[in-house]
C-alpha cells in the first residue's frame, strides 16, 4: 500500500544554514501556504505553538544502512526511530514552532530548523503530553 | 509534487473504541513494526514517550467543505490546522504515547487514540518544547 500526499505550502526563509534542531533554533522565516488553504489557517494565533509536519525533499534515500545512525551530538549509532536524522524510512520531519504573526497566506514564524523552500505537509495545534 | 509512503507497520489493540485524543487516552495496544526494522527499533525504551505518525487510512476524502470543521468538543468551525481532525489535506495523524516494553518488533503503547490496523508512517524521539 502506498499513500500518495501533495505539499500545501512550503517554509521561507534567508538563513544560510539553521540549527540542527528545533529546540535550540531561533531562526525566523515564513510558512507560505497555498491560498486555497486561507479558511484553514484561520485560527493560528500569534504566541501560539504548531506542529508543522514536512517532506524531507534534500534527503539522501533510505536504505538498511540507515537503520541506525550516530547522530552528530552522539558517540554511537542509535535506531533511527529514536533519533531526528532527515534520512528516515518515511521522509517525514516534524518542528514546533511560535507563531510570530499571520498575513493573509503567510504564518511568520521563529524556530526553523528546516531549509528554505522545504515542502510544508500539514500544520496541528502543539498539545502538551499530560505529565 | 507528489510525496510518496509506505508503512512501516500498524497498530494493534482489541479495544472496541478510542478516545478522541492521545492526551485524554489509556488505551493499551501494540505497534507491530515489519522485521525489516528491528535495527531501528534498538533504542526505544519502556517509560519513554514516543511520537508516532500514521496514516488516517479510514477517513474521508479530504474536500473544501473541510477547510473549517467543528470539533466535537467546540461549538463553532474551526480552521483545520488548528485542530485535529482525521479529515486533513494529507491525511496524516500525529500520537505521542508512552512506551510500556519493547519485544522482538513489537512496541506495547499506552494512549493509543489510532484505530486497529491503522498504518505507522514513523516514530520519533518526544522532545518538549523549551519554556
Amino acid at each position: 500500500m502506498e499513500i500518495i500526499l501533495k505539499p500545501v505550502g512550503y517554509a521561507r526563509h534567508s538563513s544560510e544554514s539553521v540549527p540542527r534542531h528545533w529546540s535550540v533554533s531561533d531562526v525566523e522565516g515564513d510558512l507560505v501556504l497555498d491560498p486555497e488553504y486561507l479558511p484553514a489557517m484561520a485560527d493560528i494565533e500569534a504566541g501560539s505553538r504548531i506542529v508543522v509536519l514536512f517532506h524531507f525533499d534534500r534527503s539522501e534515500p533510505f536504505t538498511p544502512g540507515h537503520l541506525r545512525q550516530t547522530p552528530p551530538h552522539k558517540d554511537r549509532p542509535m535506531g533511527v526511530f529514536s533519533i531526528c536524522s532527515p534520512v528516515r524510512p518515511n521522509p517525514i520531519g516534524l518542528s514546533v514552532l511560535t507563531v510570530l504573526g499571520v498575513a493573509e497566506n503567510v504564518i511568520r514564524v521563529r524556530g526553523l530548523d528546516l531549509l528554505d523552500h522545504t515542502p510544508i505537509l500539514d500544520i496541528k495545534p502543539h498539545i502538551e503530553a499530560p505529565a
